[in-house]
């Protein structure tokens, strides 16, 4: 009776996110005569404005909107009124459940309204970074790069691994607490040395755990900025790593770590590491002490999530920001000076908008450098802390690391999602993001946040899930050793060192296949993208004027066959001629994929 | 009215211990008349016996008897019948606590009686032992022998310390096991690279805890008795260390640890590690089978005090029996035969007499080979399993760890015990040791099962702990690191790794001028003993034809300022005139000692 859909430009346009100042065009249809359609929208936690929609032609109702008062989310619906005899009677058309389509709702509060994403301008990546395939190298746990296998300084009161091949393990004390830290002793010229293998591998660029001086062996506990940790090396190596890299044309990206620094910090010094007279615990005249919240000076803290080796720091404090990212002698300067390729911001979540704006407007004075931060969910609607984030709406992230993305693999390949739904969420993904942040997202299959992803999905969905984390838009990151066959459930075991005498060949050859189609089809990199499915078959579509590349995935325990009219699309509208024909006819292997080109 | 005293040759002759088949003369005093005295002995568990006493001249009264029937503890007390009007009154004469003296009983039930030790023969260890100041070193906590500090062949599944100066620490699973052993990666090649540091400290004996093939830091669970442990090199390295010594007039002491075995074991084998076919678990086939006790095959079995990591073995079995001691192919046959000066046998309480003696017999084959035991307590009289222990009384054991001479000074310097009691204990363990085993024993301040003496004691008792090791009879051993300031509690914290470049020169040089004391004295080597004390201060006299060492100590804070009469001699009548003459005037520091030499 009612119909509309987001993802059909019959409909909507244009599709998705929309750059300030752009209008965006609604048409909605309706088989009933006689009534009357106004197109409802509010501005994020802002007032209700309606607009009465026009009557184009029999049956089609049209407005238009132009986003002229700033970057933001909006939410919209309808509200359809029909006169009776018992009086006017209204009805809301809004969002149904991962669907671009829409239903019916009889009362206004329960509209599930869509979502529209104004952002400021369009925010490209650095080309290198768009094209990249990227790898990810938790540093002590990758490669030692000593020629007799000496672990660079090892720290006082941690524990080294008395073997490569043993599963990480955390000392605690009874109480639960870490009492000492395990190092397996990787450092940066192992990964130097390393640069050979993974440009084999087929990878352009890394993205660093942290490498700053710091007490633990994730080195989250940041104890000096402006250090490299010994354990990994010096600033020697660190140039030598960072120079052999732009030698291969390849980038690096190093992890941002400002919400909290260590406990034994330089600037917190609560063991006097560092002497009797510096950090915020010994003097209140520290030039340090404003960076701290103390309940209790010196003993008591806040700290990040309660963790007291992880004191917070006031990122509103403006001696810390300067710190950070002033243009001169701050911690960005000093690495961007040495041709840093960009920053991972962990915990972007709990740093203030303003912050990240502070350092994306030190990154501006380069050309290539990337800016990416740690989101978990849905960036474009995350609110933390009671504030709705605008850190993807422009002059702030690039782009995140895309674990919304992950979840949904996972879940679909072991039987938790249908074909349908994947389709359909990973649409509303690409409506929600601005264009350019979707392709900047960071896509991981598993981090050392994560389990492994050998461990969640076994090895019988393995190529499924690689073939779909390159075949979905945005920057594929490799987990190290997840092409050595590592698994390992949370950390400590997603953080095992890498086998290097013992890379299983098929998984390593998986990797290898799609970083060469990945690295060689710029519609894997750049084409648009769209879903569709067949019974619990999911297929992406990537797709530009001059053709499209086509992938559909099998998670099911028999072979299956297809025929044009199974495959039911998510945009039909884009299909071309010779993509419709390439698809009468498909044939999936149990648990495997298929992938060909569409040339026009 | 009525006197005995087992310490004055007057009453009782020879002191102490009898020598099986030697007469024993017992004399009774009495200042009453008329009465009648029986000397009443038990064997041990045996049954009573009574002699009538010889009033040899008025008031005193005489025995004699002759140990004829073999080695064992006897128990003796004196029977007193005094007729009166009312019919006879018997009295009971025995033991008093602390004392040679003793006291009346009215009870026969409540008699404390002297004891009196039968041995069959003499059994002085051979003269290098007897002569030697022993060092203990736990091997894993020494030093590192390789030029660049590299570790040998570290464990899989094992720990590393980052830092020689760390504190040792268990690392535990939630359940309270050992997870991961802990090394800091001490080795063979390091003690031979220190043997000059040993020589110029005194030492000429070394007691190393075991060595062979290990899962843990300690090695007291064997899994090959004929491998050195890897990370502590092989048997070229043992050969080198063992020649070394001998070069250096030096001798060494291995730790036979023959109760129990490694559950990962060649023999036991339960992880596999040894192969499919080899261990007792691994088929009931195994001529290992029959070395265990499976009170569920193979999953349980008989373990050393319970602890799974260390399967018991049946030491009555006749095929391990031959394995460990054998004169051919066996475990002692194999070491010895490198040169080996000797044994210690852990807990020599768990392994049946006649499996000791077996050992001896071995050992019996070289002329200077010595065989010590771990006991805890008074062995002379130690109940194990409920049985009496005669592994001092001859064709067993040299000598005992001497833990109760640890136990008393660490008491008398810490104010838990007075000179008194210290005074008269020591004569009382003094005259249950045969002589030769009380100078066979193995004096510690400290070992790896107990505090270190420095955490006992604090720095202020020290010079007092080590004076008193030293003055007493028996060969002293110093706990590696005692001489360096290490302190620590019990395991792990007993056992840091040696601090090489922190020696304090006081600790160092008050050992050292001990061992030189001893090194030049044969008084404090061989010198008859006797004790005294004057208030709370303990004096130790070691004494022969030609003259005494004296040594007398002052727990107290305050100086001390004795003349002769103030002093208490446990056997008065062995003072020559030059000893009298030497102590008619002693003054002694506070938390100090004096010691000096008599000549005649």
């Amino acid at each position: 009776m009612y119909y509309f859909n987001s993802w059909n430009s019959e409909y909507k346009q244009p599709f998705g996110a929309i750059k300030a100042g752009q209008v965006m065009k609604i048409n909605f249809s309706s088989t009933k005569e006689n009534i009357a359609v106004k197109f409802i929208i509010r501005r994020d936690f802002g007032q209700r404005h309606e607009f009465e929609m026009q009557e184009i032609e029999t049956g089609l109702y049209s407005s238009s909107v132009q986003f002229d008062v700033g970057h933001g989310l909006y939410f919209y619906y309808f509200e359809i009124t029909e006169p009776t005899d018992w009086g006017d009677v209204k009805q809301y058309y809004g969002r149904s459940e991962n669907n671009g389509e829409g239903v019916l709702y009889i009362s206004e509060q329960d509209v599930k309204p869509y979502q529209v994403t104004v952002y400021d301008f369009d925010d490209k990546a650095p080309d290198w970074y768009r094209d990249a395939v990227f790898y990810q190298i938790f540093p002590d746990r990758f490669n030692n790069g000593n020629p007799d296998g000496k672990i660079n300084a090892p720290k006082a009161n941690s524990f080294l691994y008395g073997s490569l091949k043993d599963d990480p393990f955390y000392v605690k004390e009874e109480n639960g607490a870490i009492a000492r830290w395990d190092f397996f002793g990787g450092n940066l010229k192992g990964i130097t040395a390393k640069i050979p293998y993974l440009k084999t591998l087929g990878v352009s660029a890394i993205y660093l755990n942290p490498i700053f001086s710091a007490t633990s062996n994730h080195r989250y506990d940041t104890n000096d900025y402006l250090e490299i940790d010994e354990m990994l090396g010096d600033e020697v190596d660190f140039k030598e790593l960072l120079d052999e890299l732009h030698a291969n044309q390849m980038h690096l990206v190093l992890d941002g770590v400002f919400s909290h620094v260590g406990k034994n910090s330089r600037y917190f010094n609560i063991s006097k590491q560092y002497g009797e007279n510096e950090g915020a615990t010994q003097s209140i005249q520290s030039p340090y002490f404003d960076w701290f919240k103390f309940t209790d000076y010196p003993q008591d803290y806040k700290s990040w999530w309660g963790i007291k080796d992880l004191p917070e720091v006031d990122k509103d404090n403006e001696s810390f920001r300067q710190f950070i990212y002033g243009k001169t002698n701050s911690v960005l300067q000093k690495w961007n000076d040495f041709g840093l390729d960009g920053w991972r911001l962990d915990v972007a979540d709990e740093l203030p908008d303003s912050f990240i704006r502070g350092i994306r407007e030190n990154l501006n004075q380069y050309q290539d450098t990337v800016l990416i931060g740690e989101v978990w969910e849905d960036a474009s609607n995350k609110i933390s802390y009671g504030k709705r984030r605008d850190y993807i709406l422009g002059d702030s992230l690039h782009g995140c690391m895309n674990y919304p993305f992950r979840d949904m693999i996972i879940r679909y390949l072991t039987g938790g999602m249908s074909a349908y739904d994947i389709a359909h969420q990973l649409m509303i993904l690409s409506e929600n993001y601005p264009t350019d942040i979707f392709y900047n997202n960071l896509n991981n299959l598993g981090t050392h946040d994560t389990e492994r992803i050998l461990t969640m999905i076994g090895q019988e969905n393995n190529a499924n899930a690689v073939g779909l984390m390159f075949s979905l838009p945005g920057v594929p990151c490799i987990y190290y050793g997840d092409e050595a066959g590592l698994t390992g459930g949370k950390d400590p075991s997603n953080r095992k060192y890498f086998p290097w005498d013992n890379i299983p060949e098929d998984t390593y050859q998986l990797y290898q296949k799609w970083t060469k189609l990945r690295n060689q089809e710029n519609l894997l990199r750049a084409g648009s993208f769209t879903s569709f499915y067949a019974d619990n078959c999911l297929g992406i579509l990537r797709y530009d004027a001059g053709g499209a590349f086509v992938s559909m995935f099998n998670p099911s325990n028999e072979q299956v066959n297809f025929h044009f009219e199974d495959l039911h699309f998510s945009q039909k509208e884009v299909l071309s001629e010779e993509i419709k024909a390439m698809l009468q006819e498909i044939k999936i292997e149990a648990k495997s994929n298929v992938s060909f080109k569409v040339e026009k």
